[in-house]
């Protein structure tokens, strides 16, 4: 392995592309690095994953299931599909990411079932469209809503209260329906409300929760995780035949120890979050900027003049951009410094011909 | 994380139950440490995977299409799944790993392509079964074959030479079959043969080759080969909607640099043969066992007095048995010592009564 | 079987819910008639069934491959399916039936194809929301656009002229996408523009035609015509997997040579538009009465206040409507006869409190 | 419809190949006729539909969920996914038609349920094989066994006593299993029994049944009947889904009325017996020729000099054969007649070289 490859090991330093360019944090990294001594159990029937488990369990405070998959792709897809059949359907806001950036993996995972999206703003449900959404039709030539998905941050980096949640749950369930929760940026969620993890899911009523694992610092893995065990009977052959059971399991497992012991899931949230409210704030003062959605999370969207996005990225930043808008979004991570934003904001300032 | 725990970090040194028992290799571990700086573009589009990629067709001598993959489930029923259609059939070995232990997912990926299953000694295809299996039936009523899958090694830890892959490529080829290889011990078979990894593969006629990494050292995943680049066409959105899209592409991809440009991924295979080799020799020599299989990758196969695997089992040894029959298989890896097999080997003289 | 039944045969006069409650008509019913005797060879290996090919072949003057299934949900698709693989994406128009009214069938098919709906207005598609939806996208985490779905006629009962059919393909095949026209009422648009049937199709650039044979008199099934023939390859496999392979074949063959032989497809066609026709005009002219799309095959959607539907259906009229809205769909068949048609004109001229 | 059409209307009096050559028989021909008049609700919510349902109770004298669809494909595809998620694995007998003449369509109705075929004489299960199917694995890398599929009457002609289904379900469901019964032929194996329809099914512990209607004398349809109401749940949407549901319904549950009610499906069942009979009888009689299995139904498997099956065929008779074997499969049906078998004998005694 050459140490002096200029080219591979030149790193990104003008990215607010996406929470997932930053790498393996160092309590995931040392967790790995203890994980891998000797001969260890497969498939998870190992003593890491257990304890890995015990550390959800002991972060939500409940006796939930919980099983360990590669991403967000197959935790969510795979978490629909065990609470729908095929001719059900997922009610979901229309900028939910298992609508907008899955390339129909939920579609696929289960054979067909369909996503119902809803309006609302700022990207959070509104609960008179979904109640409209679940009751609209009730002949079989439609598919039969089964689960209310909703993410939390949501997809445009704001984030539902408990109320919210509760009020959310309430609804669906009492139309028959099981809630299923995005968690990707679950922790950027829980930093923000200052609540415990508890009250903003099971305890509000979520059924199903995707904990995230790689946006907030992990190399690979995200939990599902079951508040009613019985939702979660045979998911671990589900799992199996989709091609999400890791054979060395405690290497995404050990990770999960690394990071909820030590405290550093709410560390790395807190800092992104952090980073991104420095970063809203300072965007929001550039005269020609302006914020798309209140900054909750660590996602900072901002319109701006086009030339301004176009000279930015020109300049070799990173970022995700709204072809013909001059919306662009920004993502902090556990990894951005107060110096990196600071970057981007002159960077920002001097596209927009100011200074 | 506390580094005191006995519970966890106990390893199990009596082990031959499987080769993904063992960690990562320090080739792999040095690469992803290497990877783990600064900011990395996601989803692969990254210089660790390009380079990753290079390593490959390098080492097959050949601009290959190359896709990485979390695990070999996947990466066998994704490349079975872009060569069939729903309607069509896979024939293989009926002791094949897509058979016998993949909970259904080839069938899962590929939406009820069916699996033909054919007999064979040593666990290696007999070409005149496989060609009562492609020609026995050409109506509609039954799927119409359209992939040869052959392991390289195979389940029973035997290895075929690059003549007869190419024999067997070429029957499929006549009756219009794909060949895809499960290679997720393909090291070992190289390691074996002595022969360059095309002969063994494109060269003979494979078109699609899943190439191992985890057991050969690796933390996580598995490579897509494409030889026929035709056949990788959108291959990418396939993975992505599977849910085997990493984000963080850099900590599944450089592993294969670190393998590849430092030869590991051969000398990890021959140890593991090596070990398994000596272990088969010795296992011989002791009455009352015998060996099942001839000893040709890292898989030992053998029968014995059905006390003696349950003595062997109370003394704490890990390895797969065959209920009711005496028949285990002790598997070998880049982590295997001398030391180890001598014990095993003692533990097995001892449990068979031997002094 | 008694004849006396008073409860099972009364039929329902005052019914324009949906073209599916007529029968069969005389030309279909007696093709099953002759069909039925002796001894025929099943699964459509029968000179009915060819027969009945060479009736399609005929009708639209080109060699296309036809194969016959049971009915319109299976008819489109099947024949999505055959363009898609499950990572694809399907364009329509937000109210076509396929997306509408299938529960997911295209969905299921396909294995997860998403169906991309755009707007337009009576029905139709627009050209521009269809190359942004095509082009909106381009990332793998998105499904990649491959069919263009349109409905000749709509879903609203609006037909396109060639001329707009021609537009659509043009642009869908500048994508590099494929046409699908579901058909299911083909001949009302056939009837309605007094083109060859040719000239709505593949002459325009459709790829794949259902057609619709239920719907214009026969008892059960559709015809799905590939005028590209080498986009049928293998799809009497994808039928037969599916539970669409008819063994009796002949009697849902045969009535399609009753029907085309005999010029019954465009007669029926003809006069289910002429009384649509007839009531669109005549409940034009009633106060309080609005049309809310052009009448142009054999649809009639009208607002009228909501009590006047409610008194409607409280007089035994039995019709879709819109809740809360007062929008009402009336559909004539091959059955309907002008006095059908005037008794419910006078009878919603009633419910609208005229005399 | 030209009425002289020489080509079209010529029957095959020479044919055995299959009990779904014959047409419809007068019963359910009447009744479609009788259905024929004026408009009716579709999709099934018509009186034709529910008197058919409750014919279909009235056989089984039990309060049974009655579903109907178009194919025996579909009906045994559609309960069997019911009945399983895509994990799970079916046990059946290796001559099983849902094994070996579906093309897949069970595994891709269930989307990759896999199939765990057993052996057993006469085409029957055998259930210590049947147990070490169930026993054999119970991890997660191989599908776990949900169902247990068997034919009344079977594939290979022979029906089960309804002492051996009770101890075959009874096994199954002290596994966790649920028995699904293939009565594509169930008619004739009530016929041969001289039981009850309920005797052979329910009482004997049958979860689900698929009634066949084709073979028994329709023009199209199977019932698929849920003796427990409970797995029933929302099957109508998955009917709908999978393109199952008619829409006009009546066409294909009216003949069941006319069928049930005349006493027809019995009488039908054992006239197709007794030919069959018959036919085994003379047969077993020419020397060269062999019964291969009893002959318990209307199917007559024989074994006869391959040159007797070839110059047979050259005559112009239609029969199944096994390519290499001299083995011939006769069916018998409704429309069979005592001239018909007397025909075939002598052609087989000519064919042999006997005078």
């Amino acid at each position: 392995m050459p140490s002096d490859d200029q080219h591979t090991s030149q790193p990104l330093f003008n990215q607010f592309a996406s929470d997932n360019y930053a790498g393996i944090c160092p309590e995931a990294w040392h967790a790995m690095e203890e994980a891998n001594h000797g001969y260890v159990s497969s498939y998870g029937d190992d003593s890491w994953t257990e304890r890995a488990c015990e550390s959800i369990r002991r972060l939500f405070a409940t006796d939930c299931q919980v099983f360990f998959v590669f991403n967000g792709t197959a935790a969510n897809s795979l978490a629909l599909a065990s609470l729908c059949r095929s001719y059900h359907s997922i009610v979901c806001h229309d900028m939910a990411h298992i609508e907008t950036d899955e390339c129909g993996a939920p579609e696929f995972f289960s054979n067909g079932t369909k996503i119902l999206h809803t309006n609302g703003t700022n990207g959070k449900l509104d609960l008179d469209a979904v109640e409209l959404a679940i009751t609209r039709r009730s002949d079989i030539h439609y598919p039969k809503p089964r689960v209310l998905s909703m993410a939390q941050s949501t997809e445009l980096g704001t984030v539902y209260t408990p109320g919210e949640i509760g009020a959310a749950c309430d609804l669906a369930h009492s139309h028959g329906l099981r809630v299923h929760m995005d968690g990707a940026r679950f922790a950027n969620a829980v930093a923000t409300l200052g609540v415990t993890p508890a009250e903003t899911s099971w305890k509000a009523g979520v059924d199903v929760l995707c904990l995230g694992g790689a946006k907030n610092g992990m190399a690979i893995g995200e939990a599902v995780v079951f508040f009613d065990r019985l939702l979660a009977e045979e998911f671990e052959y589900r799992c199996k035949q989709a091609g999400q059971l890791a054979s060395k399991m405690r290497f995404i497992s050990a990770p999960w120890i690394g990071m909820l012991e030590s405290g550093a899931w709410l560390r790395n949230a807190e800092n992104a979050n952090r980073q991104a409210r420095l970063l809203a704030d300072e965007l929001a003062r550039i005269p020609g900027v302006r914020l798309m959605y209140p900054c909750q999370a660590n996602a900072v969207f901002t319109e701006m003049p086009e030339q301004a996005t176009t000279a930015l990225r020109a300049a070799g930043w990173h970022f995700y951009s709204f072809i013909g808008t001059g919306g662009a979004r920004f993502m902090c991570s556990w990894l951005t410094t107060e110096q990196d934003v600071r970057n981007l904001v002159a960077a920002v300032r001097q596209a927009c011909g100011e200074q």
